[in-house]
């Protein structure tokens, strides 16, 4: 028997009529390309969505059809999010940290219909235009008094665009599982993947990061979206701030140290987002010219793991409630969020830090569970260390157009890292699982020994890789880029070493390189390393 | 197109299965009806969860069965709310303080094969177990010890049942839109009707309720569910606390002012919801007895509008933040709340006051509207007064097995109410439709001069009707109760509220009456008051 309640589905634009009717003075601010600030309320901005819709319509965009963004995140940004949600059509962010082949090869395997861009990618845009068939309009999003220079006749601005259009724009209603977003991974191996959100998904997962205790920010919060929307719908927050009535701020491409504290200044910003590096290069600047934070509260750090130095000096500078969330593209992203729990009082300060430098515990309609080699379900007890695998109504089905098996055969994800829970559902993750290096019978976390030789002050950058071992199978090699002027030497970095790792975890040896490959998103790039490495030979 | 992610449906279990997993040592305390506390962690219930969906199944309790429950707010009745759900069965809570022939028609239209009750209830149940045709099973909510005499053989002890069964059972999978919860609104006229709730929208419920600026109780929150499990799911927070790691405490049935004072303190309560005459008995006891409050910081009150006497007294007495919260059975109930808005800062103290003496502003999810006498949508400027409609996927679409219609011609459902909303979305009821009083072309609502009138120090209860009038076809007739060991006349009371309503508000006439006639949720009937005075003629 089923219940009697409306069927109303659960469809994004209804959050920004939300927000304009309870909110209405709330704003959204901008720091554009151009270098000015732009601010404008819920109100102003949801008619700026309508005309777009209109102007999205006008173009021959329809349900369905995929339009591409290469773009800063901006108030322009923001609205090409909604409207083509509101059209049924799907956005597609793109990454302009990829090299142009990947663009092209994403666009074309997403037979993207039209492309938006700012115009610092006009450059990265151009010489790929020819390349990519199925794009029939191209949109530069700013005026025509800036429009850049670009091969391809047409090109239109986007206030041009939209000052030809009416505001009047009634959204239309349609399945919830409609799909609304498309976000390729920038996977180390193979071609990237296509992740295809849904209304609903991208609705649930703003409900979820919204309750107090995932990110929580209400109406008096205001919120630096750091994360780049080209990075999974910039962790959410374009949907959940306007749901709850905060303010966003978006710092379009000023994401050094420098640009992000007069933001979060001038803005009074309270809550931010934000992967590891962005941080370190704020409080770089912050301990360069002596400056404290006069609003912010607390910052969700993802996208890779938080150094206890982070951790540290944000919280204990600064007064900055630091915590993990982690996720995964594939999941929309939320995975776990790592807030204080109400148990901290009974720990010390280190024991806290212990604690906050997991990746924290499922939010609500996540399921975690981690898998043996053998394919058995392992117990959360803090020390079985198995497969991280996941399942909730945010999380991948099925890659976009994809051959392959998205989901175990009992339709979970596996997210490819390996982890451990513990009884209070604290999840940590050692490796991924490709990175991970068998010696023996045993695993041993790389990313352990990188984070442990992080702490040597001459280590600027530390990747461990396995490297083969006629006893063991395989051993930790330790690859560093040495921190400017410092000399530390294989001897030194070892014995630092010896009390901090289990032994089992001792690199067998130390190489040194001028410079770290990195991927698209700051990650290191562990197969360029095992290329590099790969006729190597430990000895003895 | 539709998007790409699991097609995994919201289903209630796995909220307790969240909690037990990240919340394992949270509390659920109850005051038991024996008396005693009882005290068990969130591991526990969904074990004895686990165990009462055995004891349904052997019971013979189907895929939309209802069970029906009349009992207090206590860990039993927690877990028949879940077991019931786990095993797609509907719980069909009833209201104890509906008369036996009421609780036997609801018996009867809902079919409920089997009933749960606290013994404090064995005197009601009793008498009409004969006239229940469809119940199969008697259950008495307590152990061996504490069985009450009951007419019908084979009445089961809870704890007794629950002994026998195994505490495994997997929670199957099924459609989110499964029926879940039966409750009949206490309708002034005709026969209760039923709303049907569906684990989709108990689930949407809760999640909303647990942003941060709804109810946004997290882990650190102890709420005290004073709203009985026989309204309305207790406003949700048997999902929303577990959700979010909360602890949650049951009163059972002491909900008088000592008895929540004492559990409030006992158990370091921070939060709470119930209606105003609940907050008007503590408030009695605690200036009586001269308490403060040591850990409680805000309060939900719903069900009837918040006199300004508690808001004040609450907030600036105790320093709890007391807001409003609106809704309906229909609406399961949330559909505004009223927490203190970032703007509020800008306003005097009397301008707060007047703010959250309104109704509040919807929750994401709800759409609201008010509709003219002639159909027209009117607009949201704080002027306009219509009919309150609203619309939303924890909305009912359509009574249980009932042949009107539930909704109006293009799906909102009317709430009966007359209402405005305001520029900031705040929506303000003035009067119940069928209360207003239509006075020449102008409707004058009752609510406003019953508030007045108990402004009053001789005033105890106070409620309006409109009678026949020559001229002006309807006017206000003000029915008072008054304090006992007072007297003001009908003279003094009219002269009392010349200053304080319009001149077209002034009621023309006052009767004095002993006892106001109540329902069954403490609200008055008009209807029976209309009754009593239906002969009435005022003069002139």
């Amino acid at each position: 028997m089923l219940g009697q309640m409306m069927d109303r589905p659960l469809l994004l634009p209804q959050i920004m009529e939300h927000a304009a009717r309870n909110y209405r003075d709330q704003e959204i601010v901008s720091l554009t390309p151009e270098g000015a600030i732009h601010r404008y309320t819920y109100v102003d901005a949801l008619k700026r969505i309508k005309q777009l819709s209109n102007v999205l319509t006008r173009m021959g965009i329809k349900k369905g059809d995929r339009v591409a963004t290469i773009a800063w995140n901006t108030h322009r940004h923001f609205e090409i999010y909604y409207a083509t949600a509101a059209i049924g059509a799907v956005c597609h962010t793109i990454n302009p940290l990829l090299g142009p082949e990947q663009v092209a090869y994403v666009a074309n395997h997403a037979e993207d219909k039209a492309m938006f861009f700012d115009t610092t990618f006009a450059p990265l845009v151009a010489p790929i235009a020819d390349y990519i068939p199925s794009i029939e309009t191209y949109v530069a999003m700013t005026d025509d008094a800036h429009l850049p220079e670009f091969s391809k006749p047409g090109l239109a601005a986007y206030e041009t665009l939209m000052a030809a259009e009416s505001q009047e724009f009634e959204f239309p209603e349609f399945d919830e599982r409609t799909a609304c977003g498309l976000c390729y991974t920038s996977g180390t191996t193979g071609n990237p993947k296509g992740v295809l959100f849904s209304h609903r998904s991208n609705y649930l997962h703003a409900l979820t990061a919204n309750q107090s205790n995932v990110m929580g920010t209400g109406e008096d919060g205001v919120l630096l979206a750091v994360v780049p929307m080209f990075h999974v719908n910039a962790w959410g927050v374009p949907y959940s701030i306007p749901m709850s009535g905060g303010k966003l701020v978006f710092p379009g491409p000023r994401l050094d140290g420098e640009g992000l504290y007069n933001i979060i200044e001038q803005e009074q910003c309270t809550a931010s987002l934000g992967v590891p590096t962005i941080w370190l290069g704020l409080i770089n600047y912050m301990k360069e010219n002596n400056k404290k934070f006069s609003s912010l509260q607390y910052s969700c750090v993802g996208g890779s793991a938080m150094s206890e130095y982070i951790l540290r000096t944000f919280q204990e500078d600064y007064g900055v409630e630091m915590y993990q969330g982690w996720g995964m593209t594939e999941m929309s992203p939320l995975g776990t969020v790592n807030r204080r729990s109400r148990n901290f009082d009974q720990l010390s300060e280190d024991e806290q830090i212990a604690v906050q430098l997991k990746q924290g515990r499922a939010v609500s309609g996540v399921d975690m569970r981690i898998v043996g080699a053998d394919g058995a379900v392992l117990p959360n007890d803090g020390m079985s260390s198995g497969h991280l695998q996941v399942r909730g109504p945010w999380i991948i089905s099925e890659y976009y157009k994809y051959d392959g098996e998205t989901l175990t055969a009992d339709g979970w994800f596996d997210t490819g890292d390996v982890a451990t829970i513990d009884e209070d559902g604290y999840m940590h993750i050692t490796d991924r699982a490709k990175d991970v290096i068998k010696s023996g019978g045993e695993w041993v976390s790389s990313i352990d020994i990188e984070n442990a030789a992080l702490s040597h002050p001459g280590v600027a950058r530390a990747g461990v890789i396995g490297v083969y071992h006629e006893k063991w199978q395989e051993r930790p090699l330790l690859v560093v880029v040495r921190e400017p002027g410092t000399e530390a030497t294989e001897a030194e970095i070892i014995d630092f070493l010896k009390g901090r790792l289990a032994k089992i975890a001792l690199p067998n040896a130390v190489e040194f390189i001028d410079e770290m490959p990195l991927g698209a998103t700051g990650k290191i790039l562990k197969t360029k390393l095992r290329e590099m490495f790969k006729d190597y030979r430990l000895s003895a």
